[in-house]
């Protein structure tokens, strides 16, 4: 192992970001073998994870792909006539016409590039996608990490670095220890719903320079895991600050379905910087990350997204597709993301089923972001911004100094010791704020909120029954 | 980017992997825009991709696959038993009881790890297979470049680097580019039908010690393109080199359920390790990989595969997980293993029809690759080795100097040029054997035989015809 590697494998040891999951996993298979316990089930909703938490999965998707992987159903009317058709298109559209075979390119299927490409256009009032800079991968994540695998380089003083926002989502930070990436934070301004600040950022890049190499600023919005949704003056405010610092815009906007209420709109950073005119959407490099997994489509499991890379030197992009080379993107997934980039229309045998199960899941998400702040801003100790999009609340923590100091005698983080007492008294797995990047002082918890109403009842419930519990039992 | 990449890029700008593959998309798009060509559509027998060729999936497995993605399909009685059965069991091993849901483990799921282990137990007659060893990712490639990721370190002297034959897979140069690797060539012996040679392993170490680091030795077995099928005293001799010489073994063995005719039978490394006796068992670190793109069930586009880390330090085996943690395998692919780990068992209701599909493979791969073994033989200026094992052959080639001429002066290789020449002409797209590392003077071409026959008879057809015009042309 080289020195980097072991220096990451301290890193994550320390963060130890399966610890969680791995007793959720403990606990679940004593209660099969019968173990008593004060709860029935583990209810886990520390990630973004719907179909875990319950949320069934679309019909129209999940009747196509199974089309897909088994043609013989077309012969049938076992499916609606929009769901054939849709299935014998993406066949006609795979190498040899069955799921079974690689990807025409590394980047993908041609055919779900251009589709994906128009969808942005439309998206975007007209804005033009090049379908040649849709590249998919085994998941957005992965995206991310092909891109900054290919603009980490140095150490010390000339590591690579990118300015992420406090706090990021929970996989950042992983992600960016991967590939040899260091993090520069900057704080998002919580008593003001965590928005974007732009003084903070020229503090962080400032502090940052001389010590790093910062060549990116990532960005989520919808935030993850704030619920931030940033309005217009903020994007162009942190695209003119990239433009003038020369730093690439890395957005994920992998909630950009999932806006809840009427307050904001989802914004793409692209539409915005085209909207800037020629000197802005000509020169500035952005790259966009778009995900199956998140929000309403919710396929975590089949792991498909795509990322839009905007004004990059054709011999990046090049470089790209070659990392992927070797390992052809999964074609099922590309066939979701295509389904999720074109639902079915008005007048299609599919569309009123489909409409009434999106409708369901926007309204599950609106009255659970507002139910849960409200019930945890009612719990004492606890504090929660207002969710404005995406599928996370992160309420601030006010913790007992006694679990401080027991978190400090056993080498644990106060929010992760809290999170695992939560797990084993009632059952309920939350994400620590630690792993979205806070420190000590400042306890967060994370949870997501798109899950079936009476699942988030439970883990509320128990939440606050555990958070009065240790607050009394240190008094 | 860093100077490595920039290298990196050199590297593939000249090896240059997509071209053919381009050319065949933009020949195919001319076709389908009417335009005249002397055939009527283009055949990739390039790649070990044989839903691409027009052999049909296994209907076990797709009904399975289909019925866990679209549940609904289990209330009725359009499956068989042992379908609906196996698919509950597979769902319910899903977090969420959903394929939509991202696997419990970054390695995969732990039900799944457990049926892989009772698979490789029973295949190398009760050797002992640890759960906790089996990694699954996207692809059985993937989980080589995760391994190699750890492994890689240095530059210039201290670069890590390992021994690969030549010829070796083609997808094996660009992925160890990728992570930086480097590769040093054993030669395997053609006039033996590419075997293994033990003074040839020496004579590669020995002249690479000194200018890298030598850190393990890849094996392809049933090979990967030359169809060879090692025995038992070359894997013992090869497993006593990489023990003595402190060299971790890695081993492809994708193609075990591809072993064509009597006379070899598929002896899988772990298996002889462990029949040597406590002093290799318990300390040569190998890992062996497998997968569900390869042999029979040859689901390429679906991207599952997994590796067996034997005799690794926890630490590494850490390592490995945290290194995929932002990542988590896709949960299809990962089923898909499942069903080919345990297919149908006699007495269930897919047993007959799921045996006779699997029969039919195997006689197709065997009679394609005698005749077409046969075929190329008969072609004046070309030899071809009898094929064991895999679904490659791999003839050698005598070209015209004036091809060769013509390609210098096109900076080309003269065997992509061939193949280049061939795809226009004749719609065939076939695979320089300069991709599987071979250099100028040794001219091979690879193509794939798991085809339907009448497919491959077209292809052997078609590159008759252009050989014997090329070398017309040049007379
Ligand atoms: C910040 C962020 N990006 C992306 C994703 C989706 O990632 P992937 O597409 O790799 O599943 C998630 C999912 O939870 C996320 O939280
Ligand atoms: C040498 C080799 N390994 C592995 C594979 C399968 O790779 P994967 O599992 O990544 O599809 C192939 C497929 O053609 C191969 O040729």
């Amino acid at each position: 192992m080289s020195s980097t590697q072991e220096l990451n494998l301290r890193v994550l040891g320390i963060r130890d970001p399966g610890r969680l999951q791995g007793l959720a996993a403990r606990i679940t298979e004593q209660i099969s073998q019968g173990e008593q316990k004060p709860f029935q089930k583990v209810i886990d909703v520390s990630s973004g994870d719907p179909h875990r938490a319950g949320m069934p999965p679309l019909s129209f998707a999940r009747q196509v792909l199974a089309a897909c992987l088994y043609p013989e159903l077309l012969k049938e009317n076992r499916f609606p006539s929009d769901v054939r058709q849709r299935a014998q298109k993406l066949l006609g559209a795979c190498n040899g016409g069955s799921v079974g075979s690689y990807s025409a390119s590394s980047c993908g299927i041609p055919h779900i590039q251009k589709s994906v490409a128009e969808f942005i256009t439309r998206r975007d009032s007209g804005v033009a996608s090049d379908p040649e800079n849709i590249i998919f991968s085994s998941g957005s994540q992965r995206t991310l990490m092909l891109f900054l695998h290919l603009l980490s380089s140095g150490q010390g003083l000339t590591q690579t670095a990118v300015l992420t926002p406090l706090p990021c989502p929970h996989s950042l930070p992983m992600l960016l220890d991967e590939v040899g990436v260091k993090q520069v934070p900057y704080q998002l301004l919580e008593e003001h719903g965590w928005a974007t600040d732009l003084e903070e950022l020229h503090r962080a890049l400032k502090a940052a320079r001389g010590h790093c190499e910062p060549r990116a600023i990532y960005i989520s919005n919808p935030g993850n895991p704030t619920g931030h949704v940033q309005d217009l003056k903020t994007i162009q405010e942190v695209i003119r600050f990239a433009t003038s610092e020369r730093l690439i815009l890395l957005v994920e906007e992998v909630y950009q379905d999932s806006v809840v209420g009427q307050e904001k709109k989802f914004l793409s950073y692209k539409k915005v910087l085209f909207e800037m005119g020629a000197s802005y959407s000509e020169t500035v490099e952005m790259v966009s990350f778009h995900s199956i997994s998140a929000g309403t489509v919710g396929e975590c499991g089949l792991r498909g997204g795509y990322m839009e890379v905007i004004n990059m030197d054709p011999l990046v992009k090049n470089f790209l597709v070659s990392m992927q080379a070797p390992c052809s993107p999964p074609v099922l997934p590309q066939l979701a993301l295509e389904i999720m980039v074109n639902p079915p229309s008005p007048g299609d045998a599919s569309y009123e089923l489909y409409t009434q199960e999106i409708l369901q899941r926007v309204e599950t998400l609106s009255q659970n972001a507002q139910r849960a702040c409200e019930f945890l801003n009612d719990i004492p100790g606890m504090s929660c911004q207002h969710a404005m999009g995406g599928v996370f609340l992160y309420p601030r923590l006010d913790l007992p100094v006694q679990i401080i100091q027991e978190a400090e005698m056993s080498g644990l983080q106060a929010d992760v010791l809290y999170c695992q007492k939560l797990l084993e008294e009632e059952g309920v797995c939350l994400g620590p704020g630690s792993e979205n990047g806070h420190d000590d002082k400042n306890y967060h918890i994370r949870l997501c909120v798109l899950a079936p109403p009476a699942v988030l009842e439970d883990v509320l419930k128990r939440l606050r029954l555990f958070h009065l519990r240790i607050q009394d039992r240190h008094h």
